[in-house]
């Protein structure tokens, strides 16, 4: 592995391959030396295709320029700066007792809105975003980009399905709260005396009713105009800053 | 002129060449009958590619279904569905006594954060949204598609200069409020008991140094994990709904 300011690098058809494998959501791209065949790699390119990766043929001279005098085998990978936190291990570690509020995102597929949210997040003092390893947008360069570089200052813990993340947080003592236009509370009306998480959905679809239902509360954004519904950045913006402002008031 | 259900046409070269000189910005795009060369239309294309305008060439059976039968010379503009306010009439109508709101945007660039502001200034009830003429996406295509269809629920008043209208406003009752990082003020502060004029910055430069010196608030959102500012749309949005909640409280 290599690493310059910015990027982190990782080297050798084995490597990649398992990364392809494991965390193909951190791969953001991979460079392929251009005298190698797209045959002598097949299982890496099926791999980078299957997860839509974009592949870079390049010289030689570029892969030194990435890693420097190693053996790459001619392949070489860019990978996200994001480490994603298990779930089970973020909420063994949290601490209720301090009340934090925490985000669950519902199929945010908008690479733009999801680094909207996660700036959002960690500049409200939001203790983690939880994302859903499927039909969401991976933290990829894009969200880096539209997070202002600031992806990395709030962890982003990955559940593998959200109703059942959803019981574990009961469980440790969370509340649920989520956002519907027929929510029977006002935003504001938001009590922050509790562990709290809250559900941001899709913009397309608002969050799905399996998971609506398990919704301590529901709350809605007055809004005028005949006006039904926010971008999902925004939505999730006010619910940010409505914890943060009860929590210093 | 010519409307369907979503779109209005404009044809001929003289009204299409007089709509690209005096309101550029609501021309969407341009179709030219493909048997005409540019250099027959130099003036209209040298208008179109100066203002960034794409042009369509297409067969004469296009034109026909945009507008019909008529006269259309080989060239057919779509225009944007949005009709801007004047400034003078606005101010001349708006009336103070109900403490309105509005918000006045130095150059927001991007169309989708245009959008958004304007979806979320809607749904908070804000009066109207100021735009200056120069140095601000136009509204577009891209911005009622992000503004999902709303940016017309809200009057959207054009300025040729941004200090300028801080001075009329001034005039007219309405005390300006500026998003800073270095504010005196807390966004939570606001007081909504006076006509407000709100300026958003851009999000790579924020409000200009000589507007901002025209505020008689500035405010910050406090921000933890040395977040420094927030997407324009966010910060936006977190404005209107706190006047939005401060007015209905």
């Amino acid at each position: 592995m290599s690493n310059d300011d910015q990027n982190i690098y990782i080297y050798g058809r084995n490597p990649i391959k398992e990364a392809l494998t494991n965390e193909a959501e951190r791969v953001e791209k991979i460079f392929v030396r251009d005298s190698l065949h797209d045959s002598q790699l097949p299982e890496l390119f099926n791999l980078a295709s299957q997860h839509r990766i974009p592949i870079s043929h390049v010289p030689g001279s570029k892969l030194y320029d990435l890693v420097g005098s190693v053996n790459d085998q001619g392949v070489v990978a860019l990978m996200s700066q994001i480490s994603y936190q298990d779930f089970g291990n973020w909420l063994d570690s949290v601490d209720t007792s301090t009340y934090p509020a925490v985000l669950l995102l519902d199929e945010i597929e908008d690479p733009g809105n999801l680094g909207a949210i996660l700036r959002t997040a960690a500049a409200a003092g939001i203790e983690a975003v939880l994302v859903p390893k499927h039909r969401q947008a991976p933290v990829n360069a894009t969200v880096h980009k539209t997070s202002a570089g600031t992806a990395g200052r709030i962890p982003i813990v990955r559940v593998g399905n959200l109703n059942q993340a959803i019981m574990e947080l009961k469980d440790e003592g969370f509340w649920i709260g989520g956002l519907d236009m027929d929510g029977e509370q006002k935003l504001w009306d938001l009590e922050i005396d509790r562990p709290l998480a809250f559900v941001v959905g899709s913009e397309g679809s608002g969050i799905s009713q399996k998971t609506l239902e398990h919704c301590d509360y529901k709350f809605r954004i007055p809004m005028e105009n005949r006006v039904e519904s926010l971008n999902a950045s925004v939505s999730a913006a006010l619910l940010c800053y409505e914890w943060k402002r009860k929590s210093q008031s």
